[in-house]
């Protein structure tokens, strides 16, 4: 047999090699800090959150971070096309609420969340960690699409993501 | 000197194999369909047509395609909170207006595209050409930061994308 020289990698093609090192990327390494309110703040004030964090999703929390609903752009959206008074109105009744939430885990890879990303048409994931409380999850960090896309730009830089 | 034999790659390393790779990734084939609508139309039909169509960002054309505005789910949600007929209000009085408008061509890589969108903190990018009348751009297309992260999906999925 000829040795292997030159254009040979390890017997993998680049578009494996490619997956590879895409699927060792971490949502630990790559999550971004929480933006978060509580059930009570009104849909005014999560708007004006929103607008001031420059965030496209909130996370709602209780007791000092434990995930109870999700409120994205588009829920206020749609809420404000409903002609209530968004100053009465709490972020409590027009968020998706647990268990209806996609989360992800500081251990999964950034591939699985941006996978879930996709499948669930979310923009946005928390990530959670059970509380030591036992009593739900804790929201420990969020994971957008941004995140996604700047991974991305990064891997065409040549610059280690 | 020894033969290089196993684990050289043409003397690249993989993260320069991945740059590689995805800078060969184009516009024109990851694109996808432009939601467009009118200046006349009101923020109320644009906000609707935004929730009928499930897109994130509308770009706002006259005479046949030719781009004259881009409005965002941010851009909406802003002049619900303003107290404005949203029937009575052209979108065009809301827009992002040309020449401020970011966009990228069917020639561009994909890479050049994410880069765009995370510079200028955009969600979407519509994909323009000259005009056959040569009286600005026309809209052919769609980048957004879905668009990146369903890339980034199948990179990490070893299909070919």
């Amino acid at each position: 047999a000829r040795p292997r020289v030159g254009y040979f990698y390890a017997g993998k093609s680049s578009n494996q090699l490619l997956g590879d090192y895409v699927r060792k990327l971490t949502v630990k390494e790559h999550k971004s800090v929480p933006v978060v309110c509580q059930e009570e703040t009104s849909v005014y004030d999560a708007i004006c959150t929103m607008f001031l964090e420059d965030v496209g999703t909130l996370f709602v929390v209780r007791n000092g971070g434990i995930l109870t609903g999700v409120v994205s752009r588009k829920d206020l959206l749609k809420s404000t096309m409903g002609g209530q008074d968004l100053a009465q109105t709490p972020i409590g009744v027009i968020m998706t609420r647990m268990p209806n939430i996609v989360t992800c885990q500081l251990e999964d890879t950034l591939l699985e969340a941006a996978t879930r990303l996709i499948y669930n048409q979310v923009d946005a994931l928390p990530v959670v960690k059970e509380s030591a409380s036992g009593k739900g999850v804790e929201v420990v960090g969020r994971i957008t699409k941004t995140t996604v896309t700047k991974v991305f730009v990064e891997l065409g830089e040549d610059t280690p993501v």
